[in-house]
């Protein structure tokens, strides 16, 4: 199993306080030692950044902590390996390009015998059921909606329904990306946290590591952070529900 | 105008040496200080680094300097912005997934009035003719050849065709990769040399650096730099013809 750490916000904010803790999971605090990456939208460029090694060993990981890369939509993943064996091209997260957009993709649980047929337009360059999956919704959007982006409801709606369909194989917690919202599903476990004004302290769990954010925030700045386990222990996290799909836009969950 | 550099090597090599160089005429010693960014293909993986920055005043460019990542194909590349404005979106190298593989691509030079009909396989995020060129590549090859991979020799008479087609609209010289092999074609301006056993010293243009090679090598190892200016005075580099599309596999030219 894997973990996922993503953050929707309504301003370009740095991840570094969260990764910080995140990255310790990947070999130290827990076992996730199999590879990492995180991918940050810029715009509607994204910098993508994936490693076989354990995130705490990385000297990637380690300028990750250290540089300020500020993102209205980060997704990190640190992996332990089930299916696919341990190698680059399996980290993820994964990116592929459609309706002139990136995608950001990452997955958390195992998938039985779920190999859908592929057109060929999307195809995994790995060997993970996690990139597969990822392929399979694109696919499956691109022949819903053709050349034409669709509306975020149209989308949302769509993705709910794919996301139930390879739910069904086994457990399925994922977020997704387009630069504009950060789609998420949740089969067996994942929690939020909205930070808005009033900011007040965080204090890691994993590291001895706080920041208040009341003195790094301006009164409008709102973040929504997703992970596997939450990463503050003097926050209060909510859970998602088995099954439950949610779309982050600005900062916060949108009504279903 | 923008400066390309690509190695194409027989075993996993690092291109620390040559990008220490390169990256030096990213705002010091040459003017292209508009982003940059490079691929390297590990395996069927790739690791892809861009940013807007100066690459002289980039902290992931200094990584880059610093961490000796092993490849057998690389492509950089440093900007100044002609097509398109400064963002991530439209910093080379590009990516792309076709057949199951990675396909990265970079380019100098521009393309006037170069807008053929893209069918929505692949369509460009940003707004450069590069990104535009790179799609239309490999929409014809997936056109071309549906969708299995063709034989090495097919795949090169392909692209000796698009690019020859692409260059007739401006300038194109360009790098184009797989991780099978390295594709380069050459409008005005691009050189290459191979190293082999028995090997040399070699001493930077732009930096103060030399490195003995034959102290970091077996006797086995061939690595072929191809890049837009010499990165070294005192070695011979052989000149790309105008209009000479060349493929480099296993550290060396392959017969045309």
């Amino acid at each position: 199993m894997c973990q996922l750490l993503g953050m929707n916000c309504n301003v370009p904010t740095d991840i570094v306080f969260s990764f910080t803790g995140f990255a310790t999971r990947g070999g130290r605090t827990d076992a996730h030692k199999d590879g990492w990456g995180i991918a940050f939208f810029e715009g509607s460029g994204v910098r993508h950044f994936v490693d076989y090694e354990a995130a705490i060993a990385s000297p990637i990981a380690e300028l990750i902590k250290r540089y300020p890369i500020k993102s209205k939509n980060v997704i990190a993943h640190i992996r332990k390996a089930t299916h696919g064996h341990i190698a680059l091209e399996n980290c993820h997260p994964f990116v592929r390009e459609l309706w002139g957009r990136y995608w950001v993709f990452a997955h958390n649980g195992d998938l039985k015998d779920f190999t859908p047929t592929l057109d060929g337009a999307f195809r995994p360059v790995g060997n993970t059921d996690s990139e597969w999956a990822f392929c399979y919704i694109l696919q499956q959007l691109r022949r819903r909606f053709g050349d034409a982006l669709p509306s975020q409801p149209a989308l949302t709606a769509a993705l709910r329904e794919l996301t139930t369909e390879i739910a069904a194989y086994g457990t399925f917690n994922m977020m997704l990306s387009d630069g504009s919202a950060l789609f998420t599903h949740c089969s067996t476990r994942l929690f939020f946290i909205v930070r808005q004004y009033p900011f007040a302290e965080a204090r890691l769990s994993d590291e001895d590591v706080r920041v208040d954010f009341s003195q790094v925030t301006t009164p409008n700045d709102r973040v929504a952070i997703i992970v596997t386990e939450p990463l503050t222990a003097n926050e209060r996290w909510t859970a998602f529900q088995p099954g439950e799909f949610k779309v982050f836009v600005d900062g916060q969950p949108i009504a279903p």
